[in-house]
């Protein structure tokens, strides 16, 4: 049986909403796993007192201390030896459990992830990604988004090779089509990394690694061009952020404009209410949390990263994304083809 | 009175557009400029025989080559001196003309630009920006958006400082505030080249030729929180590129909606064509050709620059542009700020 060490201090709305979707794990799964939850006795204790664990395969693990989001990641590692991001990860190198979930500070958990657990060997440097909406069936992952904000062109070519064997043993996609995010779809375009990462994806292509659609630009990432978008993670962090905050604002577009309807009498408030159920609707895709988080790919272990906002929802799929990892032997399929070279 | 050279071979729907877009400033302004239309004769004029321009201040010039879509830039110029696009830029260069409007190839209008007119003493690289939506009041900005994609931390710093001119003067801000696209909001964030330019920012803040706001991220753009957003040219392309594209990918998720609830009886037409009505409305923001299109900043010169697919309304406000660049003294006021070094 899998053990998967969870963060209980990690995220905006930790400890609680950590604690619902643990629970909510094991329920549904039908203590499929065992989790260890990490943290601060007085914080998590009452509330684990409150709601009936008895029948669910769950410990929890005393860790005093605390890494929080206004912490610097580097130091953080150093100096909060005793925190649940630390020790949880230490439980991970240890053998004494299998994967490590946490919505906290996403640096420190890099820093700690790639201190604690290192990395596979042939990987240059570990990175992450993230989901984007598309329209039909499949998926769409950027890579990098912030792990790396400089790269050289052969770190480009691992993610794109690292993404690969995920979306083709962790996500059962046949054949991911990896695009090369650029500022024109001819060869030849970009900076001199990219002219360089370019080359290398033929090459990459060529030996069979993975499939190499060529150069992409930024209007074909919601169309689902390509399946996995490398870029840097300057690019991959703002597009990333940028595309977070489209609901949002086109949200405040639509209430206006909906308000000025109803308000000159044009619709009544039973229609209202529909349309604004099928606004929100259209923003269904945009909906990450039912993957809950990302793995840190490349790390010699299992280390997975949410978004500090994750709801219990997304702690639990979180979870369930740790197991995936784990029986599908990503990471063993990331050292096969890696120690290739 | 002013001479605007327009691009009669420009765009996607040229010379048809350009004639309408031609004809309807000359008309609503009435006659309140000169406009030379260049391009071929053999296409041009049969449009315009068919259409009454004996009123208008309008004079047709023959330019026998065109450069295409597929042109490779820095050839075009030297290859097709007799274009539209080379001729029209040398009549401003000789002052038979006050400014050149085109919606043809953006890459080959920046060299045949930069080639015929040179750059305003001072300026390192001359750039082109973006309007990109916002929530309330004023306008965003975004510079580099492809003319130059690697930058050293000094072009940034230009760029910023000829948009803070540019938004002043040509376009009635106040106080232009400048944010750095980065990763995040702490100073020491990003690459080398983005710590550099952020302390160059800073010094030039406290110079008096901007006001900077700091680091900003992907998610601060639609928000509004700088008017103008500085980042490289790889950076803003793609950002660009992905925004353009949202309205399109809404709206196919929009109408796929709609349909459900249609077919399914929850909604009638007549509230089916209210609703989409609606959710058109709400990209009233996305609306860019208002503008028509942007001048190409720090050449020593008028050349707009339009996008491809630009409707004859864009060509009319591109020539519009051409006029407030001219009136407001935007190149001037550039000259004066960068020969300050």
């Amino acid at each position: 049986m899998l053990t998967i060490v969870v963060d209980a201090m990690g995220g905006d709305h930790a400890p609680a909403c950590v604690i619902e979707g643990v629970v909510q794990a094991l329920q549904e799964s039908g203590n499929r796993f065992e989790i260890v939850l990490i943290g601060q006795s007085e914080k998590v204790e009452p509330l684990l007192a409150a709601c009936d664990t008895s029948a669910l395969n769950l410990r929890f693990l005393h860790a005093p201390e605390v890494v929080t989001m206004e912490d610097i990641p580097a130091t953080a590692v150093k100096t909060k030896q005793n925190s649940s991001l630390v020790k949880g990860l230490q439980l991970c190198k240890a053998k004494e459990a299998d994967a490590f979930v946490s919505a906290g500070n996403t640096g420190a958990q890099m820093a700690a992830s790639l201190f604690v657990l290192g990395r596979i060997p042939g990987v240059l440097r570990p990175t992450i990604y993230a989901y984007f909406p598309r329209l039909g069936e499949g998926l769409t992952n950027i890579v990098d988004v912030g792990a790396n904000v400089d790269c050289k062109p052969e770190n480009l070519v691992q993610f794109a090779e690292m993404l690969t064997i995920y979306q083709r043993y962790g996500a059962g996609i046949e054949n991911p089509l990896v695009g090369l995010l650029n500022i024109g779809e001819e060869e030849g375009k970009g900076t001199e990394t990219l002219k360089q990462a370019y080359w290398l994806l033929k090459e990459a292509d060529q030996a069979g690694k993975i499939t190499f659609l060529g150069n992409i630009e930024g209007n074909d990432i919601l169309k689902g061009k390509a399946t996995i978008v490398v870029c840097d993670g300057l690019v991959g962090n703002t597009i990333l952020k940028f595309g977070e905050s489209i609901p949002e604002f086109l949200s405040t577009l639509f209430k206006r404009s909906l308000e000025k309807l109803v308000l000159s009498g044009q619709m009544d408030c039973e229609i209202a209410t529909l349309t604004t159920g099928l606004f929100k609707g259209m923003f269904e895709p945009f909906d990450v949390e039912k993957f809950g988080g990302v793995p840190f790919l490349g790390v010699d272990g299992i280390s997975i990263v949410g978004h500090g906002r994750s709801s219990s929802r997304a702690i639990k799929n979180m979870i369930y994304m740790a197991e995936h990892m784990i029986e599908r032997r990503v990471n063993e399929h990331i050292a096969e083809v890696l120690s290739e070279k």
